[in-house]
């Protein structure tokens, strides 16, 4: 018999429990034998819960018992990394969806899981239910990756789209977001792009071999987003996105910002709550994933896709390295073409590698040639600048 | 050393050699060993290429070799068949890319494989360089999967984009795809669907755990897709796409046909050679994934992929089970909407489940409420039917 323990009984770890009790005949049939969940910790007490009598509120019980294997379900960094680091070193598998932690102490983590020849997987931590860490891992192995790509937070799209489809203002778009529990109360997380800089950071350093740290992240959200500006751009074919990106050429860019997204790139289609990544690389092209990124039943279908994979597989599923830490380059240095728009009367000459899309009484907006955003804001120093958004290539 | 052998130096196999010369140095780092391609099997001679001294016209000199991995990039399901039984016969992995063969054999292939110890992958079959089979397997072990469906052919995929962007005609869009070299110069197999039905039914296979026989399947191709349609269904905010698609629910349903596809659908903006493939399951909800689904590069990446797990991971990769041969239920008797085009003066009075959304001097287009094509057939046999389209929901 197999025995895990779940950390956190919210909505993802709940699920977890859910999901193995509906598949346990089919796991069982698949693993030969029964997973059983011995332990939950919480603050909580459950009475209600079939698992009542299972819930702990002392790490160290899990830690001293016979489970195998812990799913790492609390979110934060703290206990949540002290956790994971005691149960690998205990020799436990950890698997978790919590991305903050894995952010930043991936290296950390991949290390003890190999000195201690344990697992340590984390596919729910990017995409929610989709599977993406997985494929990317398969696909580096043997391809030049250019770039990674995705629209990575379903809140802030579930708002960019409101805003588009209903003609909204950002604030009336997060309260809708807030009524219908997409957005937290305080939403700083999400909107400030704090969370998409988490989970292009996990997905960077998967590539780059080199733990990208979050906080060196040139990190815009969305919370400068006009209605004019969607309204506009949707008449020109492009879409407004909220991008993660981490370009490899000679050095690492990482970076999140809202783009103008052409409408035959496929991330433009990308709309409500779903997520998308997309993987460039030589020879395969262009490759997505979709789905939705979050949820209670998508995530733990990830995390229980993870467990069946760690008893299936165990310690011959290779993980690439991730060691060290690495500081991306600067988003300001990397030409892009830009969507601008600048307040009428502020800037006498527009340079000719602006192009004009529309001029009204109150502004003018330009798509411009490829230029450094350093430089942009160098030439444009002098007009005042109401909006201005990287071109999505 | 790993030893493996290429049979087929075509395009895909030309592709497989070089993506392994070209990554090398990642290779033997990833694996701790190199990977040598010992032959090549073809009637041809190559002289000028750098494997020349390893092409080989007999499969007996590969089979009683040291080769332990056998790549099988022929096509066409003979002497496929017979290569790969005795490959896995004598303890030879075997990787493919020849969907033909392995819609017609996977379950002895699968069953072949178990026996003598070995790995039998065919991630290229479907997909091109997408991963979709190892996802698809990892997600159908515990979640309940609904559908599976996807625009599994990209040379349709290029004719049906090109009607619908340059209102062309579809022999117009074919031969256009013939001079750039996306469609055969018999194009029967791609614009009939039986290489979309070959696809569908390996997915489906893989869901279902019984092989199901590609002849049983439902098949309609795009021939008979006219401009007229392509226009005022995109005026309706749906576009047509040729989709494969397997329902699962107290029966299996597997077939192949032209559908309308609302925009609202992801689906309906996989445009060009590009192909995507949908899974619908509880709890994960809808996972797509997208890209190029055939070219030397991504083809080549896909069995490299699989060549590197099977390395990697060997045994302890869990496919499922495929044993027994299944015959699906008919499309036929699926309640499904439709588009429908009736010539005018043909039907006296169209039933109010129909809703009429365009009336030309020629014809009537309507869109149906749910019902069975047979029953639909039967409803409109005194009409004169120009075009008939299932609806994606």
């Amino acid at each position: 018999m197999k025995h895990i323990a779940i950390l956190g009984f919210g909505v993802v770890g709940g699920g977890v429990a859910s999901l193995l009790q509906n598949n346990k005949k089919e796991i069982e049939a698949l693993l030969g034998e029964e997973v059983s969940v011995d332990y939950i910790l919480d603050l909580r007490e459950f009475p209600d819960s079939p698992y009542a009598n299972r819930v702990v509120h002392d790490f160290n019980i899990i830690l001293n018992s016979d489970v195998d294997t812990v799913i790492e379900a609390m979110g934060g960094s703290h206990p949540a990394y002290e956790y994971t680091v005691a149960a690998l070193k205990a020799r436990k598998n950890v698997i978790t969806s919590n991305k903050e932690v894995v952010s930043l102490y991936l290296d950390e983590f991949l290390m003890l899981a190999e000195e201690n020849d344990v697992v340590y997987r984390f596919e729910a931590s990017v995409g929610g239910g989709i599977p993406v860490i997985s494929p990317l891992i398969s696909l580096l192995r043997h391809n030049k990756i250019r770039e990674v790509r995705g629209i990575l937070n379903g809140t802030t799209n579930y708002i960019l789209t409101k805003m588009f489809s209903f003609g909204e203002s950002f604030e009336h778009a997060l309260a809708d977001a807030q009524r219908r529990g997409y957005a937290e109360r305080i939403p700083d997380a999400d909107v400030l792009g704090t969370d998409a800089a988490r989970k292009i950071s996990i997905l960077a350093s998967l590539v780059h071999g080199s733990l990208v740290d979050v906080n060196t992240i040139y990190t815009e959200g969305i919370t400068k987003i006009r209605g004019e500006d969607i309204a506009r751009l949707s008449a020109c074919h492009h879409s407004v996105k909220l991008v993660g990106r981490a370009l490899f050429g000679e050095e690492m860019t990482v970076f999140v910002s809202p783009h103008a997204v052409p409408h035959n790139c496929p991330l433009s289609h990308v709309d409500g709550v779903y997520n998308a990544i997309e993987v460039v690389g030589e020879p395969v092209g262009n490759v997505m994933f979709y789905g939705q990124g979050a949820g209670a039943g998508a995530t733990a279908s990830a995390m229980v896709s993870d467990l069946m994979v760690t008893y299936l597989e165990g310690r011959c599923y290779a993980i690439p390295r991730v060691r060290d830490k690495a500081v991306p380059a600067s988003f300001r240095e990397l030409p892009s073409r830009f969507y601008i728009v600048i307040k009428q009367g502020t800037m006498s000459d527009a340079p000719n590698t602006f192009m004009k899309i529309e001029e009204t009484e109150n502004e003018v907006a330009y798509f411009t040639d490829y230029i450094t955003l350093d430089a942009l804001q160098e030439l444009t120093k002098h007009a005042e600048m109401l909006t201005i958004l990287p071109i999505l290539e």
